[in-house]
């Protein structure tokens, strides 16, 4: 077992002491049993992984001081997830795979058979957050506010193809599309378990610059279109030609 | 929605009355609310799919007559899935997304790392069936009972590649490998949340069918690691140039 790996607040830089959140401390020490003197890594999504030094910890808080520099930052592809927000326990797993998977930023979308009213942000960052933790990445996905497909359309950048997972006559296989499309920013959009409606599938069709990914012949769960498709992405246009970072020179994990 | 699709024990053949077992009667009856002439739609595994009309329901069990075949059998790509067992919640993921996935057998396998001793196979089984019957498979991926990591390299039968989802010097992209091994029959082995110990590596690697995938720069939890190595390679050499059956000739879905 490694040594604890914790996302915390920047800016991150030799000596300058880090306040943890109390739920971290709590876990540090009643959970790990780690005291003064025992060693964490800590990132904060842009100054790359430290080595981090326990310098105070009690119930209420805990300090750590970062002494060296284990990793430089690096980001992954620019990636985003678009997901129609589903019921919970299969909505925190959309986050989860989200965040294993290398998404960038994730944004939930309303869509006319989203049958969710509410999307608990804080819950999902909070998966995001040990997801990045777990995952050894350098980041945190962002999670963006709620927004209508409507609205996601209106305000959709220029330059990003907006790949949309969804059966239709033009839907092409990863492969095609990863050809056609290329490496370089990108989104995926999931529907509901109930799909997207027919005036919303005309309406993605005509944009200019959607795509339409086929997932095969079985019908897929949102959570698992989303791991397949993000996983199919990172594979083919992605960074999967990389590998983890290994901590040891004969690390053979 | 579309009609309930049920898989039942066979062979389906039409007007020969096929029963239900008890937890299918109650949920037709008491949830879905269906009674004497409604429609099913009941799938063997081995004679496609039917439409069937119940005969007789009762809180006991439920009787239907399969009327009219609507689609013909056909089996997916042979692709073993050979899988450590986690923690429930997890372990149920890995069945559920395995079956979406498209895996046509499923192989629990006892590894050094493994910190799971039991594993219940009538509530695996029964989520694979539910999830077949959800993603409109034709078949119920078979799941075979636990052995352990040696007695599966002993008796993995030859012309089988053995895909080992590992970090090693050797480990390949999911497009090198497929171009390596190719179409048809296949394994991909996932290990434990704590990785394959390095004796097991050394093992494996000496195998002359086996190969190693890297699945990208992240650490990915075992159920992500299934979803993702299942859907790179139904995409790259399984599948997925298949689209899902169309039940109306203008279905979008």
């Amino acid at each position: 077992m490694g040594l604890r790996r914790l996302h915390v607040a920047g800016p991150l830089a030799e000596g300058e002491p880090v306040a943890l959140a109390a739920g971290q401390a709590h876990y540090l020490r009643d959970v790990m049993r780690l005291g003064r003197g025992d060693e964490i890594l800590v990132f904060d999504g842009c100054n790359g992984e430290w080595l981090a030094r326990v310098e105070a910890i009690a119930k209420a808080g805990a300090t750590v001081i970062p002494m060296r520099c284990t990793r430089a930052q690096r980001m992954g592809p620019d990636l985003w997830l678009c997901f129609a927000p589903v019921k919970r326990g299969r909505i925190d797993m959309i986050v989860e795979k989200a965040t294993e998977l290398g998404a960038a930023r994730l944004l939930p979308v309303m869509t006319r058979y989203t049958d969710v009213s509410r999307v608990n942000l804080d819950r999902l960052a909070a998966t995001a957050v040990e997801a990045a933790e777990q995952c050894e990445r350098l980041d945190v996905p962002e999670l963006a506010e709620p927004v209508t497909l409507s609205r996601l359309i209106a305000d959709w950048p220029s330059g990003r193809p907006l790949i949309v997972c969804a059966e239709r006559s033009t839907a092409a296989t990863p492969q095609a599309l990863a050809r056609e499309v290329g490496a370089g920013p990108a989104g995926i959009l999931v529907g509901p378990e109930g799909g997207f409606a027919a005036a919303e599938l005309d309406a993605l069709a005509e944009l200019d610059f959607s795509h339409f990914l086929g997932l095969g012949p079985r019908i897929l769960r949102a959570e698992t279109a989303v791991a397949a498709a993000l996983a199919c992405w990172q594979c083919l246009a992605g960074d999967w030609s990389e590998r983890p970072f290994s901590r040891a020179p004969h690390d053979e994990r």
